[in-house]
């Protein structure tokens, strides 16, 4: 048998559920079955630092929250997800799963990044990032993420396309050559922006202008793609087997989806990254953090996810 | 045992799938079992004009199709809407439920209606009508229709939101009074326009400056409103009973989760009209019409459904 792989899991804010997630997850024998834990940041719920999963009390309830600001909140987020790359960059770890952080704390600590994604990618050198969600039936890539529905339109560009699909077929392909993911095959969809894939132009001109010149590009290039077709029946016809990865204009048509369907299950992985990194498809949820009562089970489908692609990673070297 | 409803049916484009449809509905023990079927238009499958469903016999395949312009196509279908909509308003029938059109055909033909639901409004006086979409987990009122998605935003008023919340309210009090559908209660959400419902104002300010006014208005007149929620969780909430109707902004928003969810089984209702009509959720489907294999089912869903809302219109009298 081989050894279970050493997957880094940062704690995320403290003012949200992050670490009571992570605290109960690594206690989870479905997490303890597939991989060492290796907890980077401030837990708050069992000891200051970071540990080994062995080295961890089982979390101790009530938790203890409080008095920290919105600038150490974030400051202490951040570093946890700097030691995490340090760890993955160098081989320490396999990959990172990240809890969520509370984006405004990490603008209070002086970040200028507006999440984990643009923090990673620059990190990492990488040049073309993008957010895939997946869930047992689903694989939806975003050409655009965290917009005013306003601004999608102009934002719809057709390199970002092209970067999408590419990120999304170099996923699948990895998948199809190490099984990592099962019935991976490399089919990608591509949603249009207007209803009805704009009715031949009646409502909105994006498909003809950027998405179907950008979709001719990509076959040019040998990808397996197809669109643009209407949003509302492209993700069922996705469910029935009939596409692989579905590659979506802007996040409500990705995550409406994704998450109506598979709501608890629903996990996000970064393309494009040189390492694997995954994260629950939820935030701090900080109204219930410090109760106890934070459910832990999307945590543990992202560590799950993580595992499994680490075995594509080591098919790579 | 009360007599079974007398229900109009119109054929819809003779272009299209619609005359098969009708024609496989009306010889459906789910439709006879439940209703009289009174068709309006030219079947082309079976005979010229119209007759009740005892007079006709069952198709014969294959289907005559051809020869025939768009102006014609569009003709004949607007004037079986006519037919049945004189039809529902003498009380001849109880109730209409329409097979798709080609918008493009009513224009060839001279309407200045781009389609049903503006018709039917047009003709039966109603001042404020909003398109529903029905499935067994889901009820979805829309604010806005077929826009391209630029000009969603724009769209989106205090008024319209407010018309179709009262429209939607309306329904699930006339359901609650008369169990025309089961587990009716009158509880409303409303999405947001943006992701995140726009983050405190960080990806739009829709939200702040209309959506929220707008709810606000509504709860003081007493009605059971909430929101504005994010789109991306909000039908799943929906789906576990936490509300009984969710009121979109846009098309995509309200149709990408009904049919993700309940491809098959979604349903067209119009509220606002004096007289129930619903329709199957899809269109002409020219590119299989005249093949002798569209699927019926969808049709057979929306006589159902027409049937246990005139069980509501009954209660009225």
């Amino acid at each position: 048998m081989t050894e279970k792989p050493a997957i880094g899991i940062t704690t995320g804010c403290p003012c949200g559920i992050g670490p009571e997630i992570v605290s109960k997850a690594i206690n989870d024998e479905r997490v303890l079955s597939i991989c060492r834990p290796v907890v980077f940041g401030k837990p708050l719920l069992y000891k200051e630092g970071r540990g080994e999963v062995e080295s961890l009390p089982h979390p101790t309830l009530p938790l203890q929250r409080g008095g920290i600001s919105p600038c150490e909140c974030g400051a202490i987020s951040m570093s946890a997800v700097d030691d995490a790359v340090r760890a993955v960059m160098t081989g320490e770890v396999e990959a990172i799963v990240t809890a969520p952080i509370n984006k405004s704390h990490w603008k209070a600590a002086g970040s200028p990044f507006p999440g984990h994604t643009e923090y990673l990618a620059s990190v990492s050198g990488a040049k073309n990032v993008a957010m895939m969600m997946v869930s047992p039936r689903l694989k939806i890539v975003l050409v655009t993420t965290h917009l005013a529905l306003t601004d999608v339109p102009q934002n719809i560009t057709f390199d970002k396309i092209c970067y999408a699909v590419r990120l999304t077929d170099s996923f699948l392909k990895d998948n199809l050559r190490t099984h990592a993911l099962t019935h991976s095959r490399t089919s990608i969809v591509i949603c249009a922006l207007n209803p009805h894939a704009g009715d031949g132009g009646t409502f909105g001109d994006e498909e003809e202008r950027i998405i179907i010149p950008a979709i001719k590009q990509l076959q040019n290039e040998g990808l397996n793609v197809s669109g643009p077709y209407p949003a509302d029946t492209v993700f069922w016809k996705a469910t029935q087997g009939e596409f692989d990865a579905v590659v979506a204009m802007y996040h409500d048509q990705a995550l409406i989806p994704i998450k109506t369907l598979d709501f608890k299950d629903t996990v996000n992985v970064t393309l494009g990254l040189p390492f694997v990194r995954t994260s629950p498809d939820h935030g701090t949820a900080e109204d219930i953090a410090g109760k106890g009562i934070a459910d832990h089970h999307n945590m543990v489908r992202a560590i799950e996810m993580a595992v499994e692609l680490t075995r594509r990673t080591k098919c790579h070297k």
